[in-house]
């Protein structure tokens, strides 16, 4: 099967695998396993972070992010197709007590003087805003890119009104790898920042959270808190080093992806929503008179998964288990059910 | 001074006044007190509810009905300018633990066929759809009254999917002044309604939050948790069985709105941007060359008080201390600082 | 009937209802009621503090309490038979999302040692200490007077810990009618203070939260978010400050308590459980082989009314509603009872 | 190093790594790691329960059985020694909303008769009682087991009053391996339970929560806004399966500490605090005339260490990484500290 859903179904290699079995552990609640304790001073550096922290999924790393900024009762602005607004099933609100005010964006960027009108709370009747999170790149928007002038202009107005930014960077990698523009320089326009070692980057477990000392202080007790804290980590938290270590290797999907899209731009009745930047394709069946449900099924059967993405729309994702040949194979037969 | 910044500014009359000297009192928390017992009965039979709470104001009952309605972690669905999301302070999220989803509505009304589409929660990434609120009249949206067509819609969306639904009637009792709708007949399409004693009927304090025997049952509990579990609250019920009984003269605000819109869309240069139902008029100085502090100093030296309600927007609310001599007096200076 | 329950159960005398019927009243959410802002006034100055805020009960002021001082995830440490903890529906742990640690104290009192040793934090595990609640006069304790050194100390112990101490003083004018001490000795060991104007004071409706500038400022948007943002809110406000400058009236309920408890020892089989400071006696039926309940009833029937307070215990607990002759009469009727 | 801190301590030995290694794995949040699918029915059914889920701590399992139960604002009855009260940061405050009541147990068990003087809820001031916790065996009473029919009549109470109990199980197997009681048997008796495969059984990572088909489809989607939601947790999971098979183990952690209490007790001025029935021993040194700090550091000089639990409490807890050797040599070096 080639698996195009998601780059959160990578499987563990051969050298990551190894590492585990091979990984020097300890007790990681008492500070001793020398293996996470690696892989958070790698990832600090870098991010440019004064510290790191292990944690569970991307999903704790942005949720102990509110946790640590928002006090109950302020408001967080974010873009209106943020992961953390879908797809975090309303943690924020659940375990912060935020409200979230959302902008639209274009391609996952919000303007930024739309979100300085955003900022509010002086008066009695509004909350606080306590938090601005970003995302880069933008999952919903089909993996794009913020653009780091958007990002820098969005933190000097937080600056400003002394609001601290957070950054979803689950995949934060593969902007790097599409631009060129290091994950440091990204991440120097927000105070916090979140990514995942077990997306595109390939490990099987595991994303980490800088920012400041005494955030990744804070974080840890909240980490605890929501079962994060946890003893024999270096297992984990050795093919997480890899991962890191071999980041380079997103160009190859996100090289895929932008093949797979011109391949799929020349099959007729096929149209992309977006602009095939990092390795998300948003492929959009609405007036292709086929039912995203049988297209889906149809390529099952043909031996591909992809996944469905909203009303019409189906999402592909390049991962470290897609090669060339595969996308080739995908375009054979995505060719083969729009000429049926 | 002629009072328009809002119908919350309404002073007891002197029939209220005698009615808080001579209330029969007792501790409301034992349920003894006569007079509240009386006035939540009359509220339900008004409401055509089984139950009727009095709370200490407009967001206590909206709260209580989130606390009551949802679970941490759900989403509530309204629409984009309500009063619950844009000034109660973030206070659902804060205490229910809940995601707001708002969608942008018309006049104040959401679409049916969106709110259907926006409903969610079978998958493990999504929160569940634990409640809809709407608001008639629609304060931001200028006192619109919602269509009883529209609540019929959602309320029959929500049944289906068994979601229940709120409805913040601050003002319910402006839309019946305005299209003889009956407030009973608004609330057959709501699991659960608050209106104000407090706003245009008049009385000093107090709100009424309606529903099932079984929701007031459990919003009395909550009521005590938020601290508005009071003793000898007989003396600000007794003012608020008066407005309640006395509910018709809204008509006199709602007309004397209509007479002030027309009389300032007579005057050159004024926009209005709301179509005036009920009584709220919004007049927009976006392009009149008047900054909006300037022209709400101009009116003040001339012995009228109006608020802003956002960028280059005035609002006026009628109300029971404006008279139609007042709406004259209001025309005449607004002429004055606009012809100047 | 004489009524015995509580102190809660007073009713505004003539002088209060006359007081609302005059009330000079504006929109306090708007900070324009003058009779409000003279209660707030008056209370600042006779509790020491920079400022003062009327919420709507004794509950509503103690979560605001916990509200402003305390951030989610943090301890709360009070005496284990306190009203917070006891009667206040879980309120402070739903609301500010903090666990409660109880110390059992002497005639509620917290041995300040104890309080010491159950600060926590440093480590990972635990939660840190946000906050030291007191009561005084302590209600299950039967309206025990919480020494003033007892108070410093504990004061002394969390100032030197940078953590707040929050007075429950919902019957803090009964300990000043019993023992001398002004509140105002009292509140300069907390840092805020809550008493009620509805109790003994006599008020119909209301408490009182007091602190710094700061605190205020943020309990008052906690308060909207509670709901206990008002408007003509004079109306309470006004029989309040005749509660307030009539404290002396105390005096009366305590000694007519001593009357009542020195009345009750001197009937056969009477076991009174405390020593009856101010105006709260409890006496003990378990060894008098009378059922709490048949007790309760049997004074029903004489026309006195008493409430149960925990198995075998019935409380008695004097009030503005109960003269001396009322005492006597009390002292006739159990007599009869015990007799029989 | 002999390291009797604690059985977390534990490393992953050659079988658990190699199994890591080999670890067939998927996406667990699609359900599609045969590992962990494979973990969850073998737990399910070890336990006798309809459904089993892997987490990332025991931490975590609780929790979640917290925020499925309950409701925010109701209260969980727990012994007053409780890990959750204690040790989880004041989680379940923080993130259920609940209040927590403690009871003081008699080793680790409350007495059912106090349980259900603690149950309520009926009265408008109380909160309902929500949960009811247990923990087996006993982390704070020295490895304490729970007697079989002490859960037995708590958990008749509790179904009479429709109240789910959950067990705290982080060391469930110590208890069968002690009593010859099987963790199914202990199951019976309780809704929930959690189970910790990362501190005696020797996994590296990881805890089971179980219970009904229903609470474990909550409790799915309550792990993953806690961020527990894992991608090919079969990494993790493989370990678990050979540290779950491999329970039987636990009887020499049970006698090993056996036979340390037991040399212990001979060596003069050795007070142990604890029945020794599991893997737990509490040596308390307050009349030693040593101070804690200072023997712990002289044990560490000689090779050994354990941990601080209070005050003058030393704690050893036996685990896979120590040998029948190594007690004799931890009484070697006790009896040589306490002689000097």
């Amino acid at each position: 099967m080639i698996d195009l859903r998601s780059d959160t179904v990578t499987k563990p290699d051969e050298r990551m695998r190894k590492a585990m079995y091979e990984a020097e552990v300890g007790d990681d609640v008492y500070g001793e396993d020398p293996t996470v304790n690696r892989l958070e001073e790698l990832a600090a550096e870098v991010l440019g972070k004064e510290s790191a922290l292990f944690v569970t999924s991307g999903t704790q790393g942005n949720q102990i992010a509110g946790l640590v900024h928002c006090r109950q009762g302020q408001e967080v602005i974010m873009e209106s197709q943020a992961h953390l607004f879908l797809y975090e099933a309303a943690a924020m609100s659940a375990l912060a007590g935020v409200q979230i005010k959302t902008l639209k964006g274009t391609r996952g960027a919000m303007n930024p003087a739309e979100v300085e009108a955003a900022i509010r709370g002086a008066d009695i009747h509004e909350p606080e805003t306590g938090l601005i999170t970003l995302e880069n790149t933008h999952n919903k928007a089909g993996g794009a890119v913020l653009p780091l002038e958007n990002m820098r202009e969005i933190y000097d107005i937080a600056r400003q009104h002394q609001i601290p930014v957070h950054l979803d960077g689950a995949r934060l990698f593969n902007a790097q790898a599409a631009t060129g523009i290091s994950v440091k320089e990204y991440a120097q326009y927000t105070d916090t920042v979140q990514f995942c070692l077990s997306k595109g980057l390939g490990a099987p477990v595991g994303s980490i959270i800088a920012g400041s000392h005494d955030f990744v202080k804070k974080a840890r007790k909240w980490r605890k808190r929501l079962g994060g804290g946890l003893r024999q980590v270096g297992v984990i938290a050795a093919p997480g080093i890899i991962a890191l270590e071999n980041a380079e290797r997103l160009k190859d999907d996100n090289a895929n992806a932008k093949k797979l899209a011109d391949g799929l731009l020349n099959i007729k009745g096929v149209v992309i929503d977006n602009e095939v930047e990092t390795n998300i394709i948003l492929m959009n069946l609405s007036d292709s008179g086929i039912e995203t449900a049988v297209f889906l099924e149809q390529l099952k059967e043909n031996g591909i998964i992809a996944g469905g993405f909203g009303p019409g729309i189906v999402r592909f994702v390049t991962n470290n288990g897609v090669s060339e040949e595969d996308v080739d194979e995908t375009l054979r037969v995505v060719q083969k059910i729009m000429g049926a």
